[in-house]
């Protein structure tokens, strides 16, 4: 039975760890990572398909005019985008897609998969969230302190998802997203074929 | 924060073992079962508050006019019936409270608490079901067939439920209820004094 993966929308703040998380769900088979298309060369040892789907700019805008992307942006003089027939394939082979997103592009993705499960992780404080800006010693102060203040109204848009994880601990955190998955696929829209099978054949569910 | 506790409906066909999984679950103190109130006379052991509220039929029929019962039904010219206080008291104490309910009943219970999180526990076959019914030794062949056609019956009415658990294995299915029961409470809409806190004071969640 149950046999479609679930589109999993995992986002929040920057410094809220969400990709943190994402690399410790993905160590196991049962989710897949979304495969990003892009038109920049291939980096040393960068393969196609599994870091990026490398495509020429023509390939790539060919793609925009044909909806083939969930969404896409210009970085760099270069394209990126997320396509959408590799989430599908995915999802119909049983697999449970994981789609790392910034909050902006959340909303978007929910006009296209309104089924997506859109999870939110959150600091468990913004001193925390702070620190692990502060830490990754990559930006002034001044970018740190506009990240925090973007972070605060991007917190305001936890009604937008599903379920929140506050993220003071990287294992638990993965633990509850992959109890979501687990749970939500005991939803009962999901059983209309096996409770048929059960009522009619007196089959095995 | 997530004080509330949350109110969970527990149904399914008669043989699908619902009994015994909510025996499981009141094993762990998060859990309160649902304490029925009757006019009829304690037996011995029994206890005023655990095994029921003893009231008299006056007392009862107050309960009744004054909207006090979520459900209620005479059996054997007494009365039974499901007191909303204790109910409403459990869930301010932040407990998990169970409502074991017939399949008939659990619609009424969705109208007074549309908030409640309703379960199906299902057999994973007819032939199962059938196996368990007789197994209890206590029906004729003609009433297990009458119980069977109604099982049939309660089955369609899955996708009034939230959630269908498969009851092959008592302790797996117990298992998925306690993890309904955490992964609800990370639903976005039980956050919003918790992410103001965030937000507003940079204190923790």
């Amino acid at each position: 039975m149950l046999k479609e993966g679930l589109k999993l929308v995992i986002s929040g703040p920057s410094g809220s760890g969400k990709g943190t998380i994402v690399k410790e769900l993905i160590k196991s088979e049962n989710f897949k990572l979304s495969v990003s298309a892009t038109t920049r060369a291939p980096r040393e040892g960068e393969k196609n398909g599994v870091h990026y789907f490398f495509k020429s700019r023509e390939a790539f805008e060919k793609m925009i005019v044909e909806g083939e992307l969930l969404e896409y942006a210009a970085f760099c003089e270069n394209y990126y985008g997320t396509p959408k027939v590799f989430i599908e394939e995915c999802v119909r082979a049983g697999k449970d897609i994981i789609l790392e997103i910034e909050v902006q592009g959340a909303k978007q993705i929910k006009a296209i998969y309104p089924d997506a499960i859109f999870i939110f992780v959150v600091p468990p404080t913004l001193k925390e969230l702070e620190k692990r800006l502060v830490g990754r010693n990559t930006e002034t102060k001044e970018v740190i302190q506009k990240r925090l203040e973007r972070a605060k109204e991007e917190l305001s848009l936890y009604k937008e998802y599903d379920y929140i994880i506050i993220n003071d601990n990287i294992e638990q955190a993965a633990k509850y997203i992959q109890e979501i998955v687990r749970i939500e696929k005991l939803k009962s829209h999901r059983f209309q074929e096996a409770i048929s099978t059960l009522v009619n054949n007196q089959g095995g569910i």
